[in-house]
């Protein structure tokens, strides 16, 4: 039999959902099945999970697996203490990885956005980078916190084989030996430039692109090909578009 | 001077974020400075719409272009009537197109959507149609809604400029003659794939793919090439990337 969650442990758990909560406690939330069994696949620490009879049931030997706090909760308990509107399977409380640095190396593509403010745009850059084999991502310290429940979901359990790192970007940029480029409105045809086998793809904010600092840094810029009328494309999409662009020329 | 929001017009308004009442008043919900200002320029109807006074003095000339109410509101009133957390601009009542039959040409690009259930998806996809000048999109008849507030803000305003027609898809596909490219999990490589000046692309349900009756339509099945781990792309992100290597090779 699993222990029950207690009321404490419950204030507790939904109090991650705000930031200042997470950085105090260095922990975040993961929710649902397929997050939490990335999560326990994964190497980061779990400090709690609280689960459904039948999610136990049916990852009880993965649950084994680990030290850590399992208990038990009814569904309806379980999407009140989450962010997802049901959750019929888990919760995790997860600790947070150091903000370790990150270089760019010769060979390696890395992502580095600066300034990308929503959550679920953060999430799916996660979510695209891993399935285009990009490991690195480096953000301006004013990008969306990663450890954000938002960012966790859109990820879709992404968010744990891929590197993150906070710092300032331009500070960052200036010591990178690799190229760099930054997507912008203007830029050279994407469609017919050829990328390098590693360089930096230069992501910028949803409403006013890169700041002027990070973009003379950028030894080159380039844009989408637009055939029709839209103003532009959402910077997750366009982080894809460009990930396939790169990849088409340097397959893994 | 303008005319002040009444009561019952609020109440009215606030009833269109519900679907069925979208339904059975033909009317839909547009929020926002850049989405309203795209249905003025457009040739959809509009009812109604309410402004703020700094709204009203930027876009005077835009709004006396049209016969249709003009009301004026405070920005918290203007949040309460729509769907959008804060709204400093405007919110307009338009009349929804009817659900007019489309056929795909011999050159040109149409997106058929099987069951995509996510409004924000819908909206993305629009809006990238749009960018990649993809005039006609598809819809099986459970895809969303696309007078959804969600959808319409996720557009952003590209739903004015893009034809929807919901029907019978597997119906209507048996009927087209131009090629058909599904989606799919394990499919050609699309870059490795001779996309030809005209043809319909297929995508599916978020969770479940192309259902089998509509993929069985479907002479091309084709696949976005993965280098990483993450288990699938999201699929307004994989449609920008297809959308992306079709115009590769048919530029308009």
């Amino acid at each position: 039999m699993l222990q029950l969650l207690s009321n404490n442990k419950s204030k507790y758990i939904i109090s991650l959902q705000n930031k200042k909560q997470r950085l105090k406690s260095g922990c975040f939330l993961v929710e649902g099945e397929k997050n939490v069994v990335e999560l326990l696949q994964s190497n980061f620490k779990v400090e709690t999970v609280v689960v459904t009879a039948q999610f136990y049931e049916k990852y009880q030997l993965l649950l084994g697996q680990r030290r850590m706090e399992v208990l038990e909760a009814e569904p309806d308990q379980l999407a009140r203490l989450g962010t997802f509107e049901t959750n019929e399977a888990a919760i995790a409380v997860a600790v947070s990885k150091e903000n370790k640095g990150l270089k760019a190396l010769e060979n390696e593509w890395v992502i580095a956005l600066d300034q990308v403010r929503d959550p679920g745009n953060l999430g799916t850059i996660i979510r695209l980078a891993d399935w285009y084999g990009i490991k690195k991502i480096v953000c301006s310290i004013s990008t969306t916190e990663c450890y954000n429940p938002k960012v966790i979901a859109a990820s879709m359990g992404s968010y744990t084989r891929t590197d993150i790192y906070y710092t300032d970007l331009p500070n960052w940029l200036a010591k990178q030996n690799t190229p760099k480029f930054a997507a912008i409105m203007e830029g050279t045809n994407a469609h017919q430039i050829q990328f390098p086998q590693g360089g930096i793809l230069v992501m910028g904010n949803e409403s006013n692109g890169l700041s002027t600092e990070v973009l003379e840094l950028c030894e080159n810029k380039l844009t989408i090909p637009r055939f029709g009328e839209a103003e532009s494309l959402n910077v997750a999409m366009a982080t894809a578009v460009l990930c396939d662009g790169i990849r088409r020329q340097n397959p893994l």
